[in-house]
């Protein structure tokens, strides 16, 4: 993720992230409210996993604690203290996030009202594939749009030339070294989370994903094929080295509602409440109503929004020097594409009860 | 505090509060030991107030992990988990800790051995003079060098005509608006964390203080008296407005043992286990036993510690104009005076015990 707040910021380019949020919001609302009937904790210990930063990094958790805080007033019950962890990778950009801390907190109790228990935040550096919290210090777990992510890109992607991620012409054993390490990875992340989640803890995770089986099918793959297709025409053109492109892979996968069912029921620590698709338009500004300049322009701000994301992997592996021109023609490859199909991120939401 | 890394960073320019730590860590030790053998977590909380950024932020914290550990062993006790919370204000340099913690925890557990519990870092932004941590959260709070800092300068200070501190030449009425906002300040400090330390947990804190009775001695007001003679020398140049001058006021209070005590005492929720004056030179490089260039240097390492510290308070005030001119001029005066007399900070340390 690109830190800070600038024009290429993640901070700025992550509306598509919050409606995700937004849409899956009554699934965390639902569990939560869930878990405090059920257990009444006089402190609620709330992790977001893979918070950025952003307005997205407070969106959800706020509405959370307004949940929280509502149910008590309706039940007559004193509302608990809030202890609330923002976790991302240690190179994320916190500063940001806790800079902007005082004037939410500020807003949060003006909008909560003088009853509301008090709320303490902090930051967690680290990756979710290990242990980040103490033993059963956890009630609620939420995370977003950060589970696609994998550790690592899977090895073995030799055979992957000219594509970027997996693709209708990516050899079989590609398709299979990026499921493998979503297993491993997933499951790594389940287990970790059975340690630190109290019995009767609730976890919501949304990932990006696919609703079909084929785990190269277009709705998960297309995004990152016109990436590859942008680099591919730079290769040709020698801009690019050859090399460079087939020896560089986005470490993401994109599961299937049953493929994360399966993971969880094999590691054995949580039961499923829900399991849920949605969809969101590639261009967030497209809402299906209107037809201003900002859905118009929706290759801009669909290439606006990837590189937020995936410009620090790309700089990493390419150098800095090709980044304006690739997003260049990322651009323009998307606005061509969105003027004649409409396209789709698909969600795949899953709400977890952590068993006895 | 300066951020980052740099020439002029608090990370590169803070050996002296190293030094203070190493001096005060005994106390510490002996305060975690003691708490540890009285109430043996399973997991145990770390608070470290005030933790700033750079090589001092993980000293003290790993050294009392290492002491715990140790306990273990020998009390053939499985070692327990660690859950170490850095606290600072917002605008702290949390994204350069963050980034330095996987190869800090690596060396850590390289250190400690496969057996030691596991650790747990966060980040926790705010003033500690207000609520951090839930209720009975903490069991040890750790702070250095950050309680001398108030939470605003003292109103009333206009009569403080020509100073930015509290000096010989300060009217009564100045020095008593200073010792009431210590007052106001660390009874807060006590109060917040008697609510959020277990019952026996353990606190442990270090002041820049004085050990005369004098608010106004020169053991704690030469530093500052040192740095308004450059100031002053600016205004009468006409490089500084007088009334710019006259309007500054470091936000700070040298407490004596005996306030330190009288805070405590009327405050009532702790009681005192230990209460120790010590001395560092100005000059953390001369320790007495040598002439290296370092020594020699005095003036320049003294001011490049007070730059680090007291910058962005000048700068929030002067402007960032006269910065380089007001540094050059406080080393010049800074390295006649050192060569002529032996000048060190004063340290209170104060060991603490949460009643019932």
């Amino acid at each position: 993720m690109n830190g800070g707040m600038g024009d290429t910021s993640y901070a700025s380019n992550s509306l598509v992230q919050q409606k995700v949020i937004s849409m899956t919001k009554p699934i965390a609302e639902e569990a939560i409210s869930n878990l405090y009937c059920s257990t009444s904790p006089s402190s609620l210990a709330i992790a977001d996993l893979g918070c950025s930063s952003g307005p997205n990094t407070f969106f959800l958790v706020s509405e959370l604690i307004e949940v929280v805080d509502k149910l008590c007033r309706n039940l007559g019950r004193q509302s608990p203290e809030y202890q609330v962890f923002l976790n991302d990778l240690p190179g994320n950009d916190f500063n940001t996030i806790f800079k902007s801390l005082p004037s939410f907190l500020k807003r949060m109790s003006q909008q909560l009202g003088p009853d509301s228990g008090p709320c303490f935040f902090s930051g967690v550096p680290g990756s979710f594939y290990g242990r980040l919290f103490p033993t059963k210090s956890l009630h609620f777990v939420h995370s977003s749009y950060g589970l696609q992510w994998l550790s690592q890109v899977p090895e073995a992607l030799e055979s992957n030339k000219g594509n970027i991620y997996m693709a209708s012409s990516s050899p079989p054993g590609v398709l299979r070294a990026y499921y493998e390490q979503f297993q491993r990875d997933f499951s790594m992340f389940l287990s970790c989370r059975a340690e630190e989640l109290v019995t009767g803890g609730r976890m919501v995770l949304t990932f990006l994903g696919r609703s079909s089986e084929d785990p190269s099918s277009k709705e998960c793959c297309y995004i990152w094929e016109l990436l590859a297709l942008a680099l591919n025409d730079m290769v040709s053109e020698g801009l690019v080295e050859e090399e460079k492109m087939d020896s560089f892979n986005i470490p993401q996968y994109t599961p299937s509602p049953s493929e994360v069912k399966s993971e969880v029921v094999k590691e054995g620590s949580f039961s499923i409440d829900h399991l849920e698709v949605s969809e969101v338009n590639w261009n967030a500004y497209d809402s299906g109503f209107n037809s201003s300049d900002a859905v118009s322009d929706g290759g801009y701000n669909v290439a606006k929004c990837m590189r937020a994301v995936a410009e620090p992997l790309l700089i990493s592996h390419f150098g800095d020097a090709i980044i304006e021109e690739v997003f260049r023609r990322y651009k323009e490859i998307l606005s061509d594409r969105l003027s004649k199909e409409k396209t789709r991120f698909i969600n795949v939401t899953v709400s977890l009860i952590k068993r006895e």
